[in-house]
């Protein structure tokens, strides 16, 4: 795998000299048309066991381009902040806009090799990481982002001679630390492991491209002219169209039969009864959450439903008992600008909570096969990759110990007629009806049956879907509540 | 996700006899059109715990359609045969070519779920297994095919009712086995596997579809309209087109350095020495490949190289000291029309090795980075997931005990123009040299590319390649008849 990188690849001064104001021009007008065009992004992973090689690497690109629209990402050890949330978080916050260059070095693949060569993971657990990273770069590449790897290989004998030179210069030896010495004797082993990283993901739309860097101007000759090249190529491209539709159709039951047809509708609770639970409840959940084990949990409801099924008013509820430092309430309406130049889920990625804290939906992730899916928003093939997406969000979340709540209100459609003329008629109640409500209306079906594939394909042990009938207000909010501390109970049982 | 499968759904008779005759209808005229274009195979996998309602549900999918072109293939357990081959192979065997329908029941699901749920494999081999399916079923999408997975999903309590009836009755009592009633104890250890599996092998070409089965009319007609509607719009499709070209290009070495550059063409061997080795090798590769550590071993060689470059002779030269018995040489020409209906690799793993034995290929699977790559045969995001798909193939064999050697064949661009000439001289030697030789000649530097780029990319600590400068007939010989014995040897000391 490392033959071509382990030949002594040279470029000599006088190349370099020739070739590098070419290539910066080159660059800097590519760099120009992906600004204007804003189709998609470029990231720029810098990995190698040598990180002092990775970041001069980084540098030079840096030096070659125009600043304004590159981003150069390293990632040291995680900080606080970042180990309170799960491990892929802070690989989301790097992720270059559209239009723009992010240049990630380390980036997500080094720490699992070192972690795995230095023993603190096991064979298994690198396996799965390299699964969560490939699916990663899966929905990168699906998402239209230009994904160039670079592995920066220096042979052993090369690296020896490298560290022996620096020691030995008073100038330079700072520059060589104790944890270069330490690597370098486990050499062999990093390459193994190395090896079996770079075959696992390895893929089509995004290869690793191994370069020999043992030399400094063959190594950034080389990784800029691979990213001219491949930038230049896609910039070309037309069209910006992903894969083509290949999802096969989902079809409703034919006994007509579904899980929100099936729901019991005729529950209630009396006026007096509902007092009395909710301050209850509110009390469990009060008390849950100020819990010293719920600081090695955090908590994200989510909370969709039908137009007027009274999520709102549930969600008021939910957050009452609440400290208010320690939970954000994220309404989610059309996404921004800068939400659009990212991939879908970055959106919701930036709001989990950290460890200890609560971050509640109104509305989430879920509009991808709601509302994109029913006003054709968004292609088949995109909302149909979205169940697997957030199924690996949600895992990822509840992995590092948050506690996923997911409320799906439900109300009969004569219900919601009778909530939209109530709205209409009392006049601090407008607010909340527009024609957008009505429009929807039109197309109670086709929310019913997406409802209903969401719930089948999203419902799981570790983030469980809770369908409320919620006719009644005060049963809803009710059995919100305790469906709520319920599953906050279970999870610090175990914490 | 078992929420919507867990209804009680059902047809009753009258929508049964209303709905069937149609669906049949459509059933075989869409098959017809399958069969005529013959664009793209259908694979419906049918899986669940249960294993007779999966019998039932295929054998019923047979009784409506026209049994000449569906084949239908369960797993039970592996047979001897089978067992001597890495565990995919059978798999791969029941694919059905284009223009038909394969079911198959059990699939490649049942078995690690049952597996794990038994507590034969741990949770980490069980989602290496999932990778693994995982990239089986990128790969077959990427290669047409229309994959559709059934998920049969029997609620518990309707289970236990069903397995006491069917007691109960002289007539069913056989039906229900002690296995039956092991499982149904575990049913809930099942559910959790399940679900996990079915998680990680959802996406958006192939997800699972998670029908109740408690019903038969509603599981059967449930399952015969899903795959009419699939296979309905995928004729549809005018394009055959697979996923568009988003890999990033590969670009020569600046400094024109590259592996097979760099080999030393200057190897020799004097005659004498040459016949003294050859007679020592040989001896010592008989002794090898009948050595009883080898019946847990086998060997797959691979010859590549330019043409000219002396394969044909190579391969003889170790053939030689083998038992008859015990090996196949597969010369690799264009493939035959039923090669061509499958996937790629397909007529490779047809020619994987039992343990005990051996199989040389005269080039190889490689065709598809090399001649399909130059000529442009294959489109560029086709070959490029060849690198991925060729690493998987071979680790997968290297898994199971196979030896993995490849040897590429080098001789310098004068050499071959002498060889050349001197066929055309040579009236025994003229069948060896056609104009398609001097039209590959002059693309040499494209199949030098070709080449470095296939080792760079495949050559892998469980696969090597061995690059053979060939200048030297003698010394040739001897290098690969020599790495060979000590690959071999290697590999037989910890057998």
């Amino acid at each position: 795998m490392f033959e071509s990188a382990e030949l002594g690849h040279a470029v000599d001064k006088k190349t370099w000299d020739a070739e590098v104001p070419a290539l910066r021009e080159h660059l800097l007008n590519a760099q120009f048309e992906l600004a204007s065009q804003k189709r998609f992004p470029v990231i720029v992973l810098i990995g190698g066991v040598d990180g002092s090689t990775n970041g001069e690497t980084a540098k030079r690109l840096l030096e070659w381009m125009d600043p304004r629209h590159i981003k150069v990402r390293a990632f040291p050890e995680p900080t606080d902040d970042e180990r309170l949330r799960p491990p892929m978080f802070r690989f989301w916050q790097a992720l270059p806009p559209k239009g723009q260059i992010g240049i990630l070095f380390g980036g997500w693949h080094t720490a699992p090799i070192v972690d795995r060569a230095e023993g603190r993971i096991s064979a298994a657990e690198l396996d799965q990481i390299i699964q969560r990273i490939i699916r990663f770069e899966r929905m990168l590449a699906a998402e239209g982002a230009l994904l160039l790897k670079y592995w920066l290989h220096i042979p052993k004998d090369v690296q020896r001679k490298r560290l022996k030179m620096l020691a030995k210069d008073p100038h330079t030896a700072w520059r060589v630390t104790k944890l270069d010495h330490q690597r370098f004797k486990r050499y062999d082993v990093f390459r193994k492991i190395t090896e079996h990283f770079i075959r696992q993901t390895s893929t089509g739309e995004a290869p690793w491209l191994i370069t020999e860097a043992s030399d400094e101007r063959y190594r950034d000759l080389t990784v800029g002219q691979s990213v001219l090249a491949a930038v230049a190529e896609r910039l070309k491209e037309q069209t910006s169209a992903a894969t083509p539709d290949r999802t096969p159709p989902l079809l409703p039951a034919i006994d007509k039969k579904d899980v929100l047809g099936e729901l019991d509708f005729g529950k209630k609770l009396a006026k007096g009864k509902y007092e009395a639970s909710l301050e209850r409840w509110q009390g469990r959940l009060a008390k849950l959450t100020r819990d010293t084990r719920f600081r090695r949990r955090a908590l994200v409801a989510v909370f969709e439903g039908n137009d007027a099924a009274g999520k709102g008013g549930a969600i008021r509820r939910v957050t009452l008992p609440l400290d208010p430092r320690q939970y954000d309430i994220i309404p989610v309406a059309a996404p921004t600008e800068e939400e659009r130049a990212q991939p879908y889920l970055w959106r919701f990625w930036r709001h989990v909570p950290k460890l200890g804290t609560a971050t509640i939906f109104d509305r989430s992730w879920y509009g991808r096969v709601l509302v994109e899916r029913v006003e054709g928003f968004a292609p088949e093939s995109d909302w149909m990759r979205a169940y697997t997406e957030i199924n690996d969000f949600e895992h990822q979340m509840a992995r590092s110990g948050i506690i996923v709540a997911k409320f799906w209100l439900a109300v009969t459609k004569d219900e919601q007629l009778k909530r939209f003329k109530e709205r209409e008629r009392t006049a601090f109640k407008q607010f909340k009806i527009t024609d957008e409500d009505w429009r929807n209306r039109k197309k109670w079906d086709a929310y019913h049956r997406a409802a209903c594939d969401m719930v089948d394909r999203t419902s799981t042990t570790s983030a469980p879907w809770t369908l409320v009938p919620s006719n009644d207000k005060y049963w809803a909010r009710i059995h919100v509540l305790k469906t709520l501390c319920k599953q906050i109970e279970k999870s610090l049982e175990s914490a």
